[in-house]
């Protein structure tokens, strides 16, 4: 089975939608990649930090999806990275209520011995310069390094972003990021501006509007499941990598064709995170139903002419 | 050849985009809508009205693509509708400068006698009542009458909306306008409400973002081409329309798959239509190069899994 490592935060969240609230519940980038690369056959890895009060239940929910944690740093008297956020009405805004770094602000991640010759690396949002130091803890070089990012990092430490994105052969960004990172409102000169940065491959998230990848001049277009009701957001973008990395983990070679696949894969299973609150709705999703979407992904984007 | 009713404005318009800035050219919805629908073996007739200052080259051009115009009254002490607007950096958003209604306020459709049995009729916005005026004056129910609306409509005239709205088969709406005429944020369940209130068809306008298509349960989505650059949306939906319409009324029968070739078909040709100023694209535009982009359209769609 092919080696996965995932890099990101592992954390509390507490979500507030128009449809309902939350208390602290099982949230982080890690999380949710986690849960979604685990529907795939491969040996993933998280390598992450918590505090002494995150839940043995929590850690054993990842156990038991076959989600290896030794690179999991537990920080006794530390406490777990905390995030909350209310969404707006229409559910593409948030306003961040609180953020408490905890643990989080002095992580140095650790990619355990046994995953250090991973085929696929996935880097969730993180300093672009602990990113980096995951990429360089590598014994041989990963088929695909894929990282995620923010305009966070565009604001606070662009010259880092910038060094890591050297070393990278996938970013996943959104489109306002993409257009602030390159100064270019179209998304195809943008994508070819990243490009020239480093990634081969560009995938832009535009939420609720689909996702493009490019690779030299080739686009492809994946949409978002048009639902009738979106109930949560959070962790739908850590979902779409997840789904990503773990389809491309399990793939016998990649080349633009499976990159679509990986794209339809990470859009499908977001499409399910969106439905409950937080990760409940990955904590136990059939591969029946994974492949009944699927199917209603052909059908909402084929045709005959 | 079955014929096709095209209603709406013919207009001269004057635009400002990031690239630069028109004096009055040809515009006016069913200016778009017919130079989209000649692309398709189809008889087809435009029903407008303008003044004594409309160009007689500019009636020879539509003349030219077999636009039948004998339902375009020409008022020779009258002035033609006339509309400027500028678009913001985005494109995706614009300032109306002017609107002179002139010819326009006094428009009342006749539909010329030999047209009144066409197998489709194309409702460019306007007035929802003289929209209606038109489906009454045909002689045999149309297969399919198809509307083009706005908010405006929804603002100042929401029960002469509703009225027409009983009568047709197929609504063009954005996503903004299905979400004020239904109340509803998911445009799934708007698709229903509007279905609910007589067309059996809902196509929802996303402009960047597609277009998407509902039908009982059933949704197809047709994307936006990605662009370079968007030089002038203007005309982009009534083009759009237009390729719809056309294609559907040259098609040998009305069911969802001949529906989804008629989106993208419309997506298509819009694609073409911002790619100049005002009709510029639309006017001398080559089959070869439709052909070619409909495969882009399927290159970027299709995936198999």
């Amino acid at each position: 089975m092919s080696k996965l490592v995932i890099v990101g935060t592992i954390a509390f969240d507490a979500i507030e939608t128009p449809f309902g609230k939350t208390d602290k519940i099982l949230g982080g980038a890690a999380t949710f990649i986690g849960l979604a690369a685990s529907q795939f056959n491969t040996d993933a890895a998280l390598v992450s930090i918590v505090g002494g009060d995150f839940p043995e239940s929590y850690l054993n929910l990842l156990r038991s999806k076959n989600l290896n944690l030794d690179g999991v740093e537990i920080v006794p008297d530390g406490k777990t990275f905390f995030w909350s956020g209310k969404y707006h009405l229409d559910m593409n805004s948030r306003d961040t209520l609180v953020t408490e770094l905890n643990t989080l602000a002095d992580f140095n991640p650790v990619v355990p011995q046994e995953y250090r010759d991973a085929k696929i690396v996935m880097l969730g949002n993180l300093h672009p310069m602990v990113q980096l130091s995951v990429i360089q803890q590598m014994s041989t070089r990963p088929d695909l390094v894929i990282l995620d990012t923010m305009n966070f990092w565009m604001d606070s430490a662009l010259d880092d972003l910038m060094t890591v994105i050297k070393e990278i052969d996938v970013i996943t960004i959104n489109d306002e990021e993409a257009r602030q990172l390159t100064g270019e409102y179209s998304l195809v000169v943008a994508a070819r501006k990243i490009r020239a940065m480093g990634p081969k491959y560009v995938v832009i998230k535009k939420g609720e509007h689909g996702a493009l990848l490019f690779n030299n001049e080739e686009i492809f277009f994946a949409p978002a499941l048009p639902l009738e009701e979106v109930f949560d957001p959070t962790g739908a973008g850590d979902t779409f990598a997840g789904g990503f990395a773990g389809y491309l983990a399990q793939a016998q070679e990649i080349n633009f064709d499976v990159m679509k696949q990986a794209v339809i894969y990470g859009s499908c299973l977001a499409s399910f995170c969106v439905e409950k609150f937080g990760t409940e709705r990955m904590q136990d999703l059939p591969k029946e139903e994974i492949k009944q979407r699927l199917e209603q992904f052909k059908k909402l984007t084929h045709f005959k002419i």
